[in-house]
């Protein structure tokens, strides 16, 4: 899929967007193939020919540049605000909203199904494991400060992964087309229970 | 694809494992490309260069060729009796304790993986809501009695194939090594309320 771009570069602070996208690139092939974990800032400075110094500058930390390198068009860390202010029994009801308010949105959709392929993409297994559940997925589950977030955030992740799957890459219905207030009628419990309810 | 020998092709042959390859192979090929409804037993004939009749004696109906070319190690459809034998209620405990049983056995999992791999293919979409979803996850809604099947069990999928992704696919922890008796626990609640519960 062409959804590169979706996102133009804007503006040439120091360097050109070809070093960005050379760095961007490094990134992309090592967080694949190596995983969050196996993945340093230095190793990936040196893989684009560029001081990691210069890493640093353009994209912050491991955690950001993992994010840029995924391109997801949004940075999930800014939806985690909204997600958490409110009564901790209808956190997922109000996750949901956000979530599908950003998936549904036709400029997001198809950046978004280019990194849930990526993500779900066999050969790159460690990135949903090593980097997308510690530095998306995680985080939210310590905002919204549940207990054994470590636990109950990849049940959470095996259900919004799958919708996901359903509604947005395979498009299968009924859900594909089904409105936003029922999908979120018809999941918040199942997610609300993962994050706060008894289990096993 | 196990069965897929050196030797040249022999023809028409009844019974030759050739021939039977070559269907398989022209089957998996159709049902990717043109999904479940696109496909029919005289084009999957054609393209593999024998008669129609052939193809049924070998397979029988579209969905047991269908079945067949998915390479599933067991017959979906046997699992169902005993997960439809018992009271509604604990029909998603009955489900998921065969389900694990199956996907968990050493000997099963290679090939039930590399299933689920072409299922989420996005290259081959079709095969799940037009192949999958009628053919293999229908049919237990239907066994089971449950009102509107068609809305439920892309629901029940949506949990399932996340689950599959999770735990087989990708090894995400604690899911990856979480005992079957845990999981039957975590899961049981969702896929009972999407079966039977109330729902918008």
């Amino acid at each position: 899929m062409a959804e590169r771009t979706a996102s133009s570069p804007r503006g040439r602070r120091r360097g050109s967007p070809d070093t960005r996208s050379a760095i961007l690139a490094a990134a992309r092939t090592s967080f694949a193939a190596k995983g969050f974990a196996g993945t340093t800032i230095r190793a990936v400075a040196a893989q684009a020919g560029v001081d990691a110094a210069l890493v640093h500058h353009y994209f912050g930390t491991k955690d950001e540049l993992f994010l840029a390198a995924l391109e997801i068009p949004v940075d999930p860390r800014v939806l985690i605000g909204p997600a958490v202010a409110g009564p901790i029994e209808e956190a997922a009801e109000r996750f949901l909203r956000i979530f599908l308010s950003v998936w549904d949105d036709p400029d997001m959709r198809p950046s978004l199904v280019a990194v849930a392929r990526g993500i779900m993409d066999p050969s790159a297994s460690r990135l949903l494991s090593e980097g997308v559940l510690p530095v998306v997925i995680q985080p939210i589950g310590v905002a919204l400060g549940i207990d054994h977030p470590e636990h109950r955030m990849p049940l959470v992740a095996s259900q919004v992964i799958g919708l996901i799957l359903l509604r947005y890459v395979l498009a299968v219905e009924p859900l594909a087309s089904m409105p936003a207030d029922q999908l979120v009628a018809t999941y918040a419990p199942t997610i609300q229970r993962y994050l706060t309810g008894d289990l096993p």
